[in-house]
C-alpha cells in the first residue's frame, strides 16, 4: 500500500512538472512587468495618513452636504460598493446634468501616476477639489464648503484632531488632504493575480494564466503595466486605428486640453485595470458595457491585433483575476447641521 | 476631620434629596408614557430577521441600481450617516424632480404604527415598495427590479440564502422583506433619555429633565408618546390654530388621500421624535429648519400654548436627549452587473 501511494504521487509529479515550469516562467515575466497591491496604504509625499485624518476623510467622502444641492457626495460617483464607480456612462450631476467623462475608480488610484482621464491632477488631493467645484457635478465653491464645515462642531473637532497644531485647520486644502488620506486606504490587495505573483501557482486558473501570457505577448503591457496594470502613462486612443465617434467622441481631445500640444490629441492616461471586471461601462466615454468588446477594441485600435474569440475570453478571464479584496468601510456617522450651516440649493 | 466630612456629606444629601425625589417621580411618570429602545431588532410578525436576510437587505438598501437611473438607492434619501434622512426640504428624485414630502427617517421606524407621513403603508416592507416605483423618486418597476436582481449571480445566491427553500426567491415581495429585515436592525438604543428611563439619574442634565417635565405637562405627550415619542397615531396638523401655507401647504391634505374622509383633512401621523435633533428640516413640508421654531409652532398650533423662550430651550434640550447610538453599518460590497443587467435609463 505504502509503495503504491508513493508511485501515484511520483506520477502526479511527472504530469504536473511542465505546468509548474511554465508557471515559474510566466511568474518571472510577470514580476518584471507588474507589482502586487500592498496590504496597507502607501506613504504619501505631501500627506500624513493618520487615523484621525483617514476618519475625517471618510466623513467628507460620504457627506452629501459637500455638494451645493445636498444630494451628491464623492461616494455618489465613486461608490465603494461598486468597485469605486457609479456604473453609468457618465455621471449624473447637479440639476441632472451629465458629466463629460466616465467616472474612474478611486480604488488603488493612489498608485496612479496622476488623476483624471487626462492626468490633470497630480495627486488625489488635487483631484478631490475638482468634482466639488464642477458645475455639472457637485457645483459647490471652496468658500461654501469651508462655511459648511465650520458650522458643525463635529467637523471643527475632527479637523482639529486631523491637523493638530494648525491654527486654522478647516481649509479647502485640508479638506482635500483628508479625502486623499482616506482614499489612500482604499486599496484592494490579494487579487488572484497578486497571489499568483507572490508564488501561489493554484491562485489562477489555466485560462487566467493563458490570458496573462496573451496580455503580455500581444503587447497590452506596453501601456497596461505596473502595480495598477495601467494608470502609469499617457497614450493616444487609436494608435493603429481610431475607433468610431460612438466610442471616441470627436469633441473630447483628452490630454490636449491639459497640455495644448497637438501631440496630445486624443491622448488619455492608460486606464488602470485593477478591478476592471467590476467597473463597467468602459473607456472615457463609457460607451462600451462588455469587457470582451473593450478588449477587442483595444487590441484593434492600439495594437492592430485581431484576437480570436477564444483569446479574448482568455484575456477577460485574466482581467477578472485582477479583482482584489474590496475595502470594508463602516459608513461614518456625520455631524448634524446647525442653524449656521448653508442651506442646500437645488438651482 | 472625620466628623466634618460626615456633616458635609449630610449637608449635600439634604440639598440633593429633593432633586432625587423629583428624578424618581419624573421617571415614574415618563415610564408610563414612554418605552426604551431595545438593544436588538424586534421580532416581526410577517418577516424573519435572519443574518442572511439582513445582509441581503443591506445590499439592496445601498444599491443605486434599484433605481431606473442608477443614481438613487434607499440610502440616498434615508442616509444612515445623517440620522436616516437626506437633510433636504423634500427629496431630489429622478430627473431632478422634487418629492412631495420630507423624507422621514428609517431609524427606529420599525416601531411606528405604520409608515409614511400619512401611514399608508402598514409596515416597512410595504413602504420599501413605494419609493422604488414612484416616478419622482426611483422611477423603477417591480419587473425591472426583478430583472436587475436576476441578472447578477451575487444576488441570486443572496436571495437563495435569505429565502431558503423557496422555489423562486427573487420576487419584488422578497426584495421588500429583505429591506425591511435590514431596516428593522437600524435602531438607536442608549439615548440619554433611555438611560434615564432605565434608572440613571445623571444621564440627563437638569435642563433636559426640565424639558421632559414640560414636554409632559404642556401636553406634547398627547401625540408624542410611546417608544418612538410619536409615530403611534394620526392627528390633524393645526388642532388649535392652522399654521400658514408656507409650513402647511394647502394642496397636501395628508391622510385624507388615504381614507378619503373629511375628518382626515390635514391629518398626519405624529412625527416620531427619536433622533429629531439630527433630522432637520422639520414637518412633512420640510419648511422649518430650526428645532426651536418647530417646537413653538407645534405648541401653538396643536396645544394653543405660548411657550417662553426658556421653556422652548428646555424642550429642545430634552429632544436632544432622544439622540441614540447611531447604527454602525459596513457598506456592503455589491454584486457586479452582467451583460443581462438592464442598462441605467436617465429619461
Amino acid at each position: 500500500m505504502s509503495s503504491a501511494k508513493f508511485s501515484l504521487a511520483a506520477a502526479a509529479l511527472v504530469v504536473a512538472a511542465p505546468a509548474l515550469a511554465d508557471d515559474a516562467a510566466l511568474r518571472e515575466q510577470a514580476r518584471e512587468l507588474f507589482e502586487t497591491i500592498p496590504l496597507a496604504a502607501p506613504t504619501l509625499e505631501n500627506n500624513v495618513i493618520s487615523r484621525d485624518r483617514v476618519d475625517l476623510g471618510a466623513m467628507l467622502f460620504f457627506d452629501p452636504r459637500m455638494s451645493r444641492s445636498g444630494l451628491f457626495s464623492c461616494q455618489s460617483c465613486h461608490n465603494i460598493g461598486l468597485g469605486g464607480v457609479d456604473g453609468l456612462e457618465t455621471s449624473i450631476g447637479h440639476g441632472w446634468q451629465k458629466g463629460p467623462r466616465n467616472a474612474p475608480t478611486m480604488l488603488n488610484a493612489v498608485f496612479n501616476i496622476a488623476q483624471f482621464w487626462d492626468g490633470r491632477a497630480p495627486d488625489l488631493a488635487a483631484q478631490a477639489k475638482g468634482p466639488v467645484q464642477a458645475g455639472v457635478e457637485m457645483n459647490n465653491t471652496p468658500d461654501r464648503v469651508v462655511a459648511t464645515l465650520e458650522s458643525m462642531p463635529g467637523y471643527v473637532e475632527a479637523f482639529d484632531a486631523a491637523f493638530p497644531g494648525e491654527e486654522n485647520p478647516i481649509t479647502f486644502d485640508n479638506f482635500a488632504l483628508a479625502v486623499e488620506a482616506f482614499e489612500a486606504t482604499l486599496i484592494t490587495p490579494n487579487a488572484k493575480f497578486d497571489q499568483f505573483l507572490m508564488g501561489n501557482d493554484g491562485a489562477m486558473s489555466d485560462q487566467e494564466k493563458r490570458g496573462l501570457a496573451l496580455f503580455i505577448d500581444t503587447g497590452c503591457v506596453a501601456c497596461h503595466a505596473g502595480i495598477n496594470v495601467g494608470g502609469q502613462g499617457y497614450y493616444p486612443f487609436g494608435v493603429v486605428e481610431k475607433p468610431g465617434a460612438d466610442i471616441l467622441p470627436e469633441g473630447d481631445k483628452g490630454r490636449f486640453a491639459v497640455t495644448e500640444t497637438a501631440d496630445d490629441d486624443y491622448v488619455f492616461r492608460a486606464a488602470p485595470l485593477r478591478n476592471i471586471a467590476l467597473t463597467a461601462p468602459y473607456f472615457h466615454s463609457g460607451k462600451v458595457w462588455d469587457l470582451k468588446q473593450a478588449v477587442a477594441i483595444m487590441a484593434n485600435s492600439q495594437l492592430g491585433a485581431e484576437l480570436s474569440e477564444e483569446q479574448i475570453d482568455d484575456i477577460v478571464a485574466f482581467l477578472g483575476a485582477l479583482t482584489g479584496e474590496q475595502p470594508q468601510v463602516v459608513h461614518p456617522t456625520l455631524p448634524p447641521r446647525t442653524m449656521t450651516t448653508p442651506l442646500p440649493e437645488e438651482m
